[in-house]
Order: C-alpha cells, then sequence, then structure tokens
C-alpha cells in the first residue's frame, strides 16, 4: 500500500508518500508544497489543489491521510490553513483516494507510542523508523511523514491494508 | 456582466447568479447547494466542489463574489466552513473566474447604504431590488444574493465591470 500523508495548510503544505507493507516502511518522496504571503487566496488554492494532484499523479498512492486542525488555535490562522485542507482533500477525493483523518494525538501515539511526546520526539521516531540520514525539514514535511507512518500502523491493525 | 455570489458553507452553500448592467440587476438563478450533516467531509466538499463547477458551466458568470468568514465566530464551525469556502474558490479559479472577497459589514453597506442594518433588513432590500416576490429563503440564498449585488454596485463604482 502506497500512502500519501498531508500536513495540511496554506504557506507550507508537508506532504510525504510512503510504501507500507507488513511492519515496514519505504520512503517514496517527501517535501513540502509552499505558497507566498503575497500572493491572492484564490492562486494559493489552486497551486496546492495542483500540486497534491500532480503528486497523486506521479506516485500513485492507494490511500491520503491528513491531520485534523487543532480548535484551540487562533481562528483566524485554522480558518486559513482548513481553507488549504479542504483543497487538498478534494484533490485525494476527486482522484479516488479514500481519505483517513487522525488528531495530533493520534499520530503522537503511533509513531512514539506515547501521547505526550514532544515534537522532536517524533521528528527522531521518524528519522529512526524510516531510516532517513537527519530530520526532514521545515517540520511540516516532518510531521506529514508522521502521519503516514500513523496510518500504516492504524491500517495495519484494523486490517484494512491494501 | 454576470456574477456569481456564493455564501460559504459545509451543509449550505447560498448561491446567486446576477447579470449586471449599468445599475440594473437581472435574476438568473439563485438557490442552495446542500450536503447531510452524516455525510464525509471529503464527499461533502466533492460535492460542493461538483455542484459549484455545474453552475459556472451552466450560467457562464464572468466573475465569482464570496463572503470573507467572522472570525468571532465558533472556531470548529469557522474550520469546517472554511472547508466548503476552498473549494467553492477552487472551483472558480480553476474556472478562470476572478474572485473577489467582501466582509458582511461591506455587503450590508452596500446593499442597504448602513453598515448597521439587520439581517431582515437586507434580506428586504434584496428581494426589492431583484424584484423577487418574496425574500429567498433559507437564509444563506438571500446572502448569496446580497453579496452578488454588492459585488456589483462595487465594480460599477469601481470601473471593472465588463
Amino acid at each position: 500500500m502506497i500512502i500519501l500523508g498531508i500536513d495540511p495548510g496554506i504557506a507550507i503544505v508537508g506532504y510525504g508518500i510512503l510504501e507500507h507493507a507488513g511492519n515496514k516502511f519505504r520512503v517514496i518522496d517527501y517535501g513540502a508544497i509552499t505558497t507566498p504571503a503575497g500572493q491572492k487566496l484564490s492562486d494559493r488554492l489552486r497551486d496546492i489543489y495542483e500540486s497534491v494532484n500532480i503528486l497523486i499523479e506521479r506516485h500513485h498512492p492507494d490511500q491520503f491521510a491528513i491531520e485534523e486542525l487543532f480548535f484551540n488555535t487562533n481562528v483566524k490562522t485554522a480558518i486559513s490553513v482548513a481553507h488549504g485542507r479542504g483543497v487538498a482533500i478534494l484533490a485525494a477525493t476527486v482522484q479516488g483516494l479514500p481519505v483517513f483523518e487522525y488528531t495530533p494525538l493520534q499520530v503522537k501515539q503511533s509513531v512514539t507510542g506515547y501521547g505526550r511526546a514532544d515534537k522532536a520526539q517524533v521528528q527522531r521516531m521518524v528519522k529512526t523508523l524510516l531510516g532517513l540520514p537527519e530530520v526532514p525539514k521545515p517540520d511540516d514535511v516532518a510531521d506529514a511523514l508522521a502521519i503516514a507512518i500513523c496510518h500504516g500502523n492504524t491500517s495495519r491493525m484494523l486490517n484494512f491494508d491494501v
């Protein structure tokens, strides 16, 4: 199964694409889609949508996993990120991928086994689990890989792996 | 110029399509796109996206106007509505329509000439200005028509009418 994990955003959308078989992960691609702050919202949304589409066309993921948004964050930021999250989910749906959503707590627990792990611990586990030479930067990329790992682990436990 | 006005949402997306020439409006279509609460977010976003696309293909609007979101609303609701707003803006952008955003205050002022007008006053003005037999229901539809009127008035003043 190939998983596309997305850390949603409007300025930076992290992505991580992993192949998952049994309890093993293989890294296919990771990085960030970025849109400049000065760009119009409509153009930023189109760029995010098109970039997610390109990732799907290039790597043919089977499933799509995305982080849920905090509700305790700044409302203005939350609204902005939710616009970007909406078009990322849309790209996956239009291309026929099933969409799975995970809370930040679920991601932490799945990756580190510990719900109170801090960001640095999650990032170190991502690096170790995937055998990467270093923690991917920016944080959004490591977060996207963590979401893909969380989905792989959850799929295996729930037996909806393909 | 044909204007597509949208009152953004996830459960109910109001739309109003007006032809605007000089200081006159002609009603082309109005209504609401609805998605059931029990439906998955990904399916709701796809349905909104496809419905906005169908409206654009059917009526060939020249410009797209949408209300900005309140920042003082419930964060969970704001996030939910912002997902829907993102895909509505995306549909317009992918189809090449310029996107214009107006605050609720701008819409009220433009439609009634009075920024402290209440919802009922705005709705009555929409009915009067467009010569409708009654106020369109639900409120989201009247709001979408108000946004289209606001854009028509603003375009005329700023001379970017086509």
